[in-house]
């Protein structure tokens, strides 16, 4: 069997925040948005209907108790929602906070610019945050 | 209760490909890429987790049903799929085949360019296409 491993740009592109029963939950290094993204811990999946019926369910389930984690946690105007994969192949899906004027409001934060990365301050408070918000 | 209207822009922007339980599956109006839009068919909803755990499962089996049968039907390299609304609040999910080096490779196709209408010649062969992969 295949061992699941974490691509090497999403490793240096985001940090665990925590493990869900399929995916890994992780926060994007990008402060310009509350940025998280769910990679499910499959090896040699890139497209959802590559999962099993029951992964993708589970992936349908997860994905939406983070992303009305996130508007809970940041009061977002608008959840974004994506998995796109034309540069990282791993399945991965993004959810994104989105706010009207923030970085490139209303189009997409994909190709946007180049990350900012965040004060420890300010990641530790989401991070804090977001994680009480999902216990709740 | 309330009746559900398909959005006025979501009207103007593609026309119906076909209508699946929950979603109507619509063609964007954009030769650049085959980019379809499902749109659930409910009232005041704008984002996926404000549909009910059921539509949320339907929903779920209708756009990987759509993805699998795009990839199929173009041989499209990757699936983009995204539920934004940044714009148009009324939920609507994006199914995209992508090749490589198609307009924008690989960034996202919102926001990019303008649209580039069908001649009815392709876009009568896509729809042909498409509706053959769906019921085989």
């Amino acid at each position: 069997m295949v061992k699941f491993e974490l691509d090497e740009r999403l490793t240096r592109d985001s940090e665990r925040l925590t493990l869900l029963g399929l995916c890994d939950v992780r926060l994007m290094r990008d402060s310009r948005w509350p940025w998280l993204v769910l990679v499910p811990q499959r090896p040699d999946v890139s497209e959802v209907f590559d999962l099993t019926p029951l992964d993708q369910a589970v992936l349908t389930f997860e994905q939406n108790l983070v992303a009305s984690t996130l508007k809970k946690a940041t009061g977002a105007v608008k959840i974004n929602v994506g998995a796109l994969g034309n540069i990282v192949r791993q399945l991965h899906v993004h959810v994104i906070a989105r706010f009207e004027g923030d970085a490139n409001w209303p189009g997409p934060v994909w190709g946007h610019g180049s990350a900012v990365p965040y004060e420890a301050q300010p990641c530790d408070e989401f991070k804090r945050k977001f994680l009480e918000a999902l216990q709740s």
